[in-house]
């Protein structure tokens, strides 16, 4: 049953020359352009502003965030020039490919944010990078499943769970047992600094899942996005005030909102929109269960803090998007998608897990989450 | 008599084929896809900051943003699959068409923000959405004027004045005799807020008014709106100084700035720059005398409270747009144009009045203008 | 040596038709639409935040960056409008061109913020626009070096050094001796603030360079841009540690970053990926030596405070990246270049002064830095 008005999913249309040499190939290569302008809006205001809830810890977030960003992309160039490594030839699409590389690695960031040192933050985006890259080699690049086979166009698996399950790989590590019981505080400011980056998220999402979806798609696709992040915006108010004791968290706002943008990923090109609104839906009632109900139980069960609480936002709904898809895509091989996401289950935990024993041999911060301790305040 | 160097109207452009089958239309589709965008921007990141001006609100102005952007598109596209109402089949279209709907939404909301439970702006939306296709309908789907007669582009009728007035009739129901004291205090913080909002609409508004416009169009479209928000920018800081006893209010640099915007969207397209830069002028100085002489009077006169003064910004300048679409666009009927501004005028009065005696049903909050009434602060 | 994966400096790309009356040419004049919007957004929120970080001028630096912009643009149309200046004929060219004389102008306002009333920003942009469309004509113009023959295409030497040193020439008249100890305080907020215009800024930076450039040549500038803002994050940071005694200033992190995009304008369309990177390392060192190291005494020296170090930011790495043009663009004139150069230096300076004498007579502030001598505080 189709609920919302559609004018159907693209099906036979005409494929455009996307070759560099003629006009109009430039002019769609311009477009994508545009889009990896979008997704760096979401990397630096987007997911940077979303980590300033952290009341004192603003100026650090922020530089952290700039220094993630300015190191994942350089280094995946780097990286890209070693023939173990594929990066595609064509100049936009690495960009854009390069700019998932620091998403993933931002999310990763956020379940160890406030208790990494300036320069650890560095250390993990040059640590984290190879990992991601051999895993999109594994899984897309031919390195382990068939070329083409697994079906992931906005990066549930890839980009979000990865990050996530990676970032709780570090954070089982790196985890003090200060830490454990510190308090993360948010104030008045620092929740509206927060809304900044949630909004602005929300907003280009449909350019982060379209970013290499060719031109005929796009506006499909950025419908269906739209109506996905709808549908968890709806859920998520209904999800908070019932686990929340009939009030509104503000950070469940501003992050499970957004699992229908994680959860659409995989499948962003392929839903209906009444699929897209409904993958949303389900995604923010599990994203809010995640920050309401798990994250404690888990937290204490594996001694680890997520203080972003990144993979209730991330790494659930990113599952959950994944393996949406071996039910919701035509002609897709439910081996090789189910393959794929297990193989990033581990190669994210394991390569996190080391990562955090490395991480810990530079040292660790006397005091989480405030900037005093690394920032000249007058 | 042409004061700023123009290089003409566009005249006799050649027009692109639209046609989605083809390369070039699909590529002008992508280019209304990233107009989308800049609404979508325009709305959560823009009306939602604007708002947060209010400085103890800030939490439920922005979640209420959320709410009602992912509310009112879904219904928008439900309610396009009935009979009656009538949206169109091109995919990108009809976003950019639900997405103006939400814009109306939000400044009606803006009327009485403050003073809803969180759960009454989702009714609010649920009502308003119907109410705004109807009118849209009959003033330019065939309802009641003919097709193609009624001139206005970039919206001031429709979506401006429109949601502005129907705010104005759900507040006349709504306010409280406690609501019609009680101060809406700003500071330092939520005024700084409040101009990321302000500054957020003024850079977009051309691709609103552009959103639709034919690509030939688009760049005299938007030289047009940025001279008259320039115009308008200009205009309130010298009104603001008249007006306010030789000081600045920021909530008049912070609003009527945007008035430029509101009144161009009847003529974006028509307009001379000269004219769009006098129509800006004009707009901002009706606007700031309505926040700092109008705006009190009248809520006395209707005992009813316009919490942002939507009327201010998008009421007047709208309906102001409106009526200069008759002088400035050349082959226009101004029984049409007129006609549609009463049947605007009438329907949002009327149906915002008995959305308010509806929403009223839902019960009223304790305290207006205050987030810790339904939001979880530690 | 090529360190980064490079698919190659695209060289003998096949040219767009760029004629508007073809449908490919109005396709990519609304790309150049676009790119002017996100320039919009870096003149808006992107410097006008950024100059937020002075903790209670916050509304009077964002209605100063309103009128700033607002003066300018059409001031720059309505000279354009006058024999002596020259504005392209096509209708976009001339926007994007009126707001790169805005954000220099900007710049130039940056040195004295907080030290003029706000009618004397006005008469600042008034002043300021005629003396930039002179040294444009002068250097790109054909009024002194042949046409085609000054390369700088992202503005290097015409918008930032230009900038910078017109403020530098204003504040060298303008400082009062009591502005010479006036401490330029910020705090939590307004440190935040400041970073929303830092990232606004380094995100679009891709899109003022590529603003006026070939679609073919856009996403090889993009990657360039973005590798230089990725050099000068990671150097700024190294830099500001080792400059300011091992703790992060957040100021040089907001502004030193930025200075990757200001020095690569000239070479943008022209260095290697590699090259791009480099040019962004020294800028954000020089940037950072600047902030740390000259500026106090360089103040004390001219006796002239720069109120946002745009010296250090626009100033050095403007003039550096005007440099690098003669070693590394083929086919140069390094005869024209460093004319070129010098010219603005001159007039820049010499412009800058006078304006300040002409400001001067237009009375002072009582106190410097804060809103309430200009705004209604309730």
């Amino acid at each position: 049953m189709t609920a919302f008005a559609e004018s159907g999913a693209p099906g036979a249309a005409l494929s455009i020359s996307t070759d560099a040499s003629s006009g109009l190939g430039q002019v769609v290569d311009v477009q994508k352009y545009n889009r990896s302008i979008h997704v760096l809006a979401m990397l630096l205001v987007g997911f940077g502003f979303l980590m300033v809830f952290v009341r004192r810890y603003g100026r650090s977030a922020l530089t952290a965030t700039y220094l993630l960003v300015s190191v994942s992309i350089p280094v995946y160039y780097l990286l890209g020039g070693i023939g173990a490594f594929e990066v595609p030839e064509i100049e936009i699409d690495r960009l854009i490919l390069a700019e998932f590389g620091a998403a993933s690695l931002l999310i990763c960031a956020g379940a160890v944010l406030g208790r990494l040192k300036m320069s650890q933050y560095i250390v993990l985006a040059i640590l984290f990078m190879p990992c991601y890259m051999i895993n999109e080699w594994l899984l897309t690049g031919g390195g382990l499943l068939p070329r083409g086979g697994f079906v992931d166009t906005g990066g549930s698996i890839l980009i979000h769970a990865f990050g996530a399950l990676f970032g709780l790989g570090v954070a089982m590590t790196m985890t003090t047992k200060k830490e454990l019981t510190a308090p993360i505080e948010s104030d008045d400011t620092s929740d509206r600094f927060s809304m900044v980056g949630s909004m602005v998220l929300w907003l280009f999402w449909p350019s982060f899942c379209a970013a290499l979806v060719a031109p005929e798609l796009v506006p499909y696709t950025a419908v269906n996005v739209v109506l996905s992040l709808c549908g968890a915006t709806i859920a998520t108010y209904f999800a908070t005030v019932f686990f929340r004791g009939r009030k509104i968290s503000i950070a469940d706002m501003a992050n499970a909102t957004l699992a229908g943008g994680v959860a659409i990923g995989s499948t962003c090109d392929h839903a209906t929109h009444t699929g897209a609104f409904v993958i949303g839906v389900l995604a923010g009632v599990l994203s809010v269960f995640g920050f309401a109900v798990v994250q404690s139980r888990l937290e204490q069960k594996v001694k680890a803090i997520d203080t972003c609480g990144v993979m209730n936002l991330h790494g659930w709904p990113g599952l959950g998007g994944g393996i949406a898809a071996v039910f919701l895509v035509g002609g897709i091989s439910s081996g090789t998608e189910l393959a794929g996401i297990g193989i990033t289950i581990a190669v994210a935990l394991i390569a996190g897990y080391v990562t955090g024993k490395i991480l810990s041999i530079f040292g660790r911060r006397i005091e989480p989450y405030v900037d005093s301790e690394e920032f000249v305040l007058e």
